[in-house]
């Protein structure tokens, strides 16, 4: 999680009526629960709880001049970014690392369903040959040090594999043999068996893994995109798994985003694409939940939210 | 791993010489890294490593008469218990728990797959909506109580299952919630979210999961089968899924098996077949190699090997 911009959350103070929009009763529970006071969209609104599109928030602040603190639904942010949200003086929380569990869960189905061959074997209608790798003892690189990627590497801490995480600044990661910075990437990605791209998307990240990078991977390598689909340049992709530079794939994220219809990954070898349902509805709708109860009872107390997004970095 | 025949073992006494049939260098190397002698397949062969079928064995036995301990490169045992070989005086060991690992791997695999619809997804060839489940906190219920059962309960332990076994005789399992013997099993089905069956085949287990089974399953629950083809009523299996009356199935074994061209399994909707490849030759032919080094080791010292099979249970 990223560190608290201080300027804007010392000014925060004490944030006491929120409005939800869309409205969503869990969400007003939460609120309620949490000592805050649900009010209608309008000049009385201080904090707003938003789980609409990107597209349709400006409207709504249009209509909050009050507003002070607005939850945003999604870990990542560029869109509200591009669109010039945190320009303002308003604080922003992203959902980063609420949804951390289903969505590391996600990428281990992914990099197991990769290794083993399963999105060919879903395909097949006739018994076949044996093939696969198991992930014990694999070498796996990880871009991306925040939540998905901490519970990733719980989750595969069992397999006893050498995990190699890749993030902005050198820290701690548990469970990680080495955490180096983006630029030692590209030497490492030559003894990596499994990649994970688990990063947010930036200017420094867009299109990190391109054809030179998976060039680099091992023919044997898997990769697993469960960040954004932009990390990667999908026609080099494509040209990769088509000439089987690169073993299979899974992908909760693609560029574009809906694939369209009749894009060539779609009938690519041993890659299976989910459409960004690493986190489903009914599993975010739990999760930002329990988030939006945190973040009220910190802004009801006067204490500043958590994962407020740094407007400097857009994350 | 079941209890050692006391009477066949304490008369195995010290065995030095040992033959592999068919001829792998590989297990070839873990005799003599023991300190076993490798001889000829013949009259001097007390001790023999099997990896062929379980069909060719006979002849090989007529050949070595003073064969006293046999190593059988698979888990289940069934197949020679069929065609009388444990009737003899002869101490067999399976390859029970040697591929613990890789199996319980695949049996995650699987899990993740029917409970995120990845068999589905990966037939798609255009954007869809979200579905899924989340493993996290779900009721897992394990039929079997072996090494693979004990190595999956490891795996699952960072999604805070709550895991009931099944097995022959109550045991403490680490990291289950209750373990219950087979006459609980239809009491447990209601409330189980992902059934995982891992049982040996027997005349106890054989079907044990049929049609009055599946019906009690919720309709939201997966099938795993990372055992014998044989545990389940194949029939009952096609028409539940059919109907929707459960939500999916991975299958690592079938019955038939190999599973027949144009069998409806292989168009049943979220259902995934691999072809008995849980452990792939390239993993066994590393895990048996310990297991034979481990075993001979234990022979030569004139201690008793592991994992005999006990003729009255045939496994």
């Amino acid at each position: 999680m990223s560190d608290m911009p201080k300027s804007a959350t010392s000014t925060l103070g004490p944030v006491r009526r929120f409005s939800i929009e869309p409205p969503v009763s869990a969400y007003a529970d939460a609120v309620a629960r949490s000592g805050g006071e649900v009010v209608e969209v309008g000049p009385d609104t201080e904090g707003l709880i938003w789980t609409g599109s990107p597209d349709g928030l400006a409207d709504v602040l249009v209509r909050t001049p009050a507003v002070r603190w607005v939850q945003l639904p999604s870990a990542g942010t560029e869109r509200y970014q591009r669109a010039g949200m945190f320009d303002s003086d308003v604080v922003y929380s992203s959902a980063k690392g609420a949804y951390a569990r289903p969505v590391a869960e996600h990428a281990l189905a992914l990099t197991l369903a990769a290794l083993r061959f399963l999105p060919d074997r879903a395909r097949a209608t006739s018994w076949g040959a044996q093939r696969g790798r198991s992930l014990y003892g694999l070498r796996v690189l990880v871009i991306g040090g925040g939540g998905i990627a901490a519970e990733y590497l719980n989750l595969v801490r069992p397999f006893g594999c050498a995990v190699t995480v890749v993030r902005r600044q050198p820290a701690e990661v548990p469970g990680a043999a080495e955490v180096v910075t983006q630029r030692e990437l590209f030497s490492r990605l030559g003894s990596a068996d499994v990649l994970v791209l688990a990063a947010a998307l930036t200017d420094d990240t867009r299109r990190i893994i391109d054809a030179a990078a998976l060039r680099r991977l091992p023919a044997e390598a898997v990769l697993v995109n469960i960040g954004r689909g932009e990390l990667v340049d999908t026609e080099a992709l494509v040209a990769a798994l088509q000439a089987g530079e690169l073993a299979g794939a899974g992908l909760d994220v693609t560029d574009p985003e809906p694939l369209t219809d009749g894009h060539p990954l779609w009938r690519t070898q041993n890659t299976l694409i989910t459409p960004h349902t690493a986190d489903t509805a009914a599993m975010v709708e739990v999760l930002l939940g329990e988030r939006i109860a945190d973040n009220v009872a910190r802004l009801v107390a006067g204490r500043p939210p958590v994962a407020t997004v740094d407007p400097a970095l857009g994350y």
